[in-house]
């Protein structure tokens, strides 16, 4: 059987992930790498793949069957999605939420001219959870929804902190509030407020002499990341935060409270939570499976946009249906 | 837009969950109720819709869009299965792990020579819990499956026990011992024996002067049902058992443990798990969703069996593609 050529997009932690979540799917190859930096001054862990310059990738259409772009949300995936889908089928984890809608529609527009199937917003939110979210919703309409993230570090609050004038270095981490968690988990359906249910943690290294009082204060009331939040800053060394805080866990919790009955009297409760060790290297992984979808639905002759809503499970397993059923089902 | 006429098979628990569950569905309504009872003799809770005699269902063709079928595995679906997929589009929670494959099969034929779409083993487990195993074990490649189920009534294992002699009338819930699933939770990966992840517990009502010592040796050593496990004996009083556990309810986890990074160094744990106030409205509530899909994949020219591993989620949904993009992605 050939294998599937994948080719990534970008070499960050999200590029790294999805080159080891290939040696684990045995039916994918990595075919190249393609970078904005000199390709020369890029080392990749996978001997005799070739590492090609992003402005060259037109020359490689037929070296790759699926592109996995694993650049960020906020200025390279409006450009390079769109413009990729026309040349190659994609996988992308845009997770600008209030974005998508515009996003899917250049992105279809694009896949369609070119005959290519692209999967975009995949990854765990959006991504699993957001599945989570709709099968509950479809087998407990009667019913409300929570998602919780955490704990982990996010990324976008990390970037703020360090921002703060007098800050050398510093990690958020997004924690779900345990007593909401509970009660949800509960039957209770509250009314949760932001502040009830994430904390965020901060962990900063100030320059020499900074004003850390002020600096806390800063954090603290900082609009939309941190102001409608209870929020802990801890001031610690640079070598406590490379020793203690260098890794990136994240994880969290979609749950779905419902109703039945003649009269709602029946209650159920509907969780899925994931603890991940690594956000990256788990978000690459569900990168790779949807890789597999996409090849698979583009070698039937669908072609456009999609979402992790338009695929079905088995897509993204390697085994047959009469396996499936009978190891799975 | 006219709605999803769905014609039920079957009027027990599951039954009347489905009719419940349609309720909650606004695009839905029950069109008829077929019955193996005299159809005159079977009240139903909605006023209006007619009751006929499975034995008449043939003339019924026209009336129904989706027939959810709510018989048992043991000896109707195996019959009804076949059968009815050739005249309708079904729905069924055949639910006999090791006979899913040659029931496949054969809804398969039925189900094309008559072009319908026919789902089959819908529900939690088979169901919702299959389609958890199957995305963590394709986003996961490299890990270990854990599938416990309660705490919750196992209506088979009732049954044994209802069939000791001296036994007047019993329940029992199957309960996952909570220190294997903490150890799965953990990421410890334990290989764990049967008896290390269920325990059994039963509330037997004797018949008077029944030997109690005999009945409860009896159904702890019963090969198959008990004898592999911790079992718990309660002898209580029939108005104990109708007070106390009378009630339905069921739940359960699937856990998926896995490894990525380059020497498998990182750990992930994901965990879907339900706790239900009633395992036949909850099951019902899918299988009316499934009828949705089955719908409409009916009307895009689709035929044959499907499993929920071949039913994209979005198919599910009342909502468009652009609403699901928009308020759940």
């Amino acid at each position: 059987m050939n294998k599937i050529r994948i080719g990534i997009v970008g070499y960050g932690n999200l590029g790294r992930g999805t080159e080891l979540a290939i040696r684990q799917n045995p039916d994918t190859e990595l075919s190249c790498v393609f970078t904005r930096r000199n390709p020369s001054d890029l080392k990749i862990l996978t001997e005799g793949v070739p590492v090609y310059s992003i402005s060259d990738i037109a020359e490689h259409k037929n070296d790759v069957d699926v592109l996995i772009l694993c650049g960020g949300s906020a200025t390279d995936l409006p450009v390079q999605g769109p413009q990729l889908a026309e040349m190659f089928c994609t996988i992308d984890s845009f997770d600008t939420h209030a974005k998508i809608p515009q996003y899917f529609a250049a992105v279809d527009e694009a896949a369609k001219k070119g005959g290519n199937v692209s999967i975009i917003s995949v990854g765990w939110d959006p991504g699993m959870f957001s599945i989570m979210r709709l099968y509950g919703n479809c087998v407990l309409p009667d019913g409300k929804d929570y998602t919780f993230w955490g704990k982990g570090i996010s990324q976008g609050h990390s970037d703020a902190i360090r921002r703060v004038e007098g800050v050398k270095d510093g990690k958020q981490y997004t924690i779900p509030v345990e007593a909401a968690v509970e009660a949800v988990r509960s039957g209770a359906d509250p009314e949760l407020t932001t502040r009830q249910k994430h904390l965020r943690e901060c962990f900063v290294v100030a320059e020499e002499g900074a004003d850390l009082e002020r600096i806390e204060n800063e954090i603290k009331n900082m609009p939309n990341y941190f102001a409608d939040y209870d929020t802990i800053v801890h001031f610690i060394s640079q070598e406590e935060l490379d020793r203690d805080h260098s890794g990136i866990p994240h994880g969290g919790f979609v749950i779905r409270s419902g109703k039945t009955g003649e009269n709602r009297e029946t209650s159920h409760i509907v969780e899925y939570n994931i603890k991940l060790g690594s956000n990256p290297e788990f978000t690459s992984s569900i990168l790779v499976a949807y890789a597999r979808a996409a090849y698979r639905l583009s070698k039937e002759g669908v072609c456009g946009a999609k979402t992790v809503f338009d695929i079905a499970p088995a897509y993204l397993s390697a085994k047959s249906g009469d396996e499936l059923r009978a190891s799975m089902l």
